[in-house]
């Protein structure tokens, strides 16, 4: 079946959350584990508030996260310091691929993201993607997050399709799962060459960058 | 308010779950990155799968992790080796202060636990704690992990007392702000002086072994 449109997971797969790297540089000599723990909290209790249904929005959860980050590393961070890293969230950088790619697709594109709106927003302008995307998708107004069922039929929803003729992008192997188990077409983009998950769903394409999405 | 029953996690609170390290020495030289990352897979797939709504038991799920864990890290082991390591799942050594600990509470003992019924079954029999358990409760039934709330009501269904008059014991931090967020009375069994989790609610009692629980 042809594909008609187009549905991209943000963070991960166009934006780089650990580009915060070089704002963790002023509080801790090792960024990257500060990153990696961060990234890894920051899923973590976006699986565990929607489990326990307690929703609060991806700018609370990222920050909550980043606490609890910077006390397992033991990490001395001054309130101050703390907010620039959260405003690196505002400012990610994209991925090099990118814009070539998105300019290259045809059908509407959108992003379906955990971020919360105002979050959204920002990576978008401050990336210079506003005019490549039809849609910013948030799952804000669902109050759960990825890969519940409810976030994933707002893509269709928004973009008038069914999901069986949307591919769904994401770099984030779990998110893969979800967006396939819903009933999408869909693309891992594997950038760091990670193991398949064991969660019983399949991409349909396994692609390395971006460049390699396919235009049917 | 008096305590009139007690609830336990099983995995890591009873039992120590990477007691499988030892049966990991046949297949690498680092059978603790194995265990750390088994662990952690184990976990993420019951959330995950809890969020999509594609529940599996925990056997499947367990295995899963291991099968993923092997991957990742590159680990050679054959079918019967896997087998191995999962019958290690059966046979848990429970740590050192269980059994005084579940003697010298007044009131109803309980599991509830991630662990198909087959799981609880063995790791009890086999640690010896038959006698000093009334229930053995499994999120079977309901087809969903922690911290979804509909599992920790099994624990007031099945002992007949109301959560706020239940101490819910476990040594997942995860656990215990599901567990608070339900109703329960809630100890923090933090074995290894882990830091608390950013999830928006503290358990009643921290403590570091069972033999510090309170007993009213």
């Amino acid at each position: 079946m042809t594909i008609h449109g187009y549905v991209f997971d943000a963070y991960g797969t166009l934006f780089d959350v650990h580009s915060v790297v070089d704002a963790g540089t002023a509080v801790t000599s090792d960024p990257t584990a500060l990153s990696l723990l961060w990234r890894q909290k920051q899923l973590e209790y976006t699986w565990l508030r929607s489990l326990m249904g307690r929703y609060e929005d991806f700018w609370a959860v990222t920050e909550a996260a980043l606490r609890y980050a910077v006390r397992r590393l033991e990490i001395r961070a001054s309130e101050a310091q703390l907010r620039t890293l959260m405003d690196a969230y505002l400012h990610l950088a994209c991925f090099p691929d990118v814009r070539s790619a998105l300019t290259a697709l045809r059908g509407p594109r959108a992003i379906l993201s955990n971020g919360a709106p105002k979050m959204l927003e920002a990576a978008v302008r401050s990336s210079g993607l506003t005019p490549l995307l039809d849609h910013v998708i948030s799952v804000d107004p669902v109050r759960t997050y990825k890969p519940a069922p409810a976030v994933y039929a707002l893509g269709p929803e928004r973009l008038g399709l069914p999901a069986a003729e949307l591919l769904f992008v994401s770099s984030n192997a779990w998110d893969v799962a979800g967006a396939k188990s819903f009933g999408y077409r869909v693309a891992w983009c594997n950038r760091l060459g990670a193991p398949e998950e064991e969660l019983g769903v399949r991409a349909d394409y396994v692609v390395r960058t971006l460049a390699e999405l396919p235009h049917p």
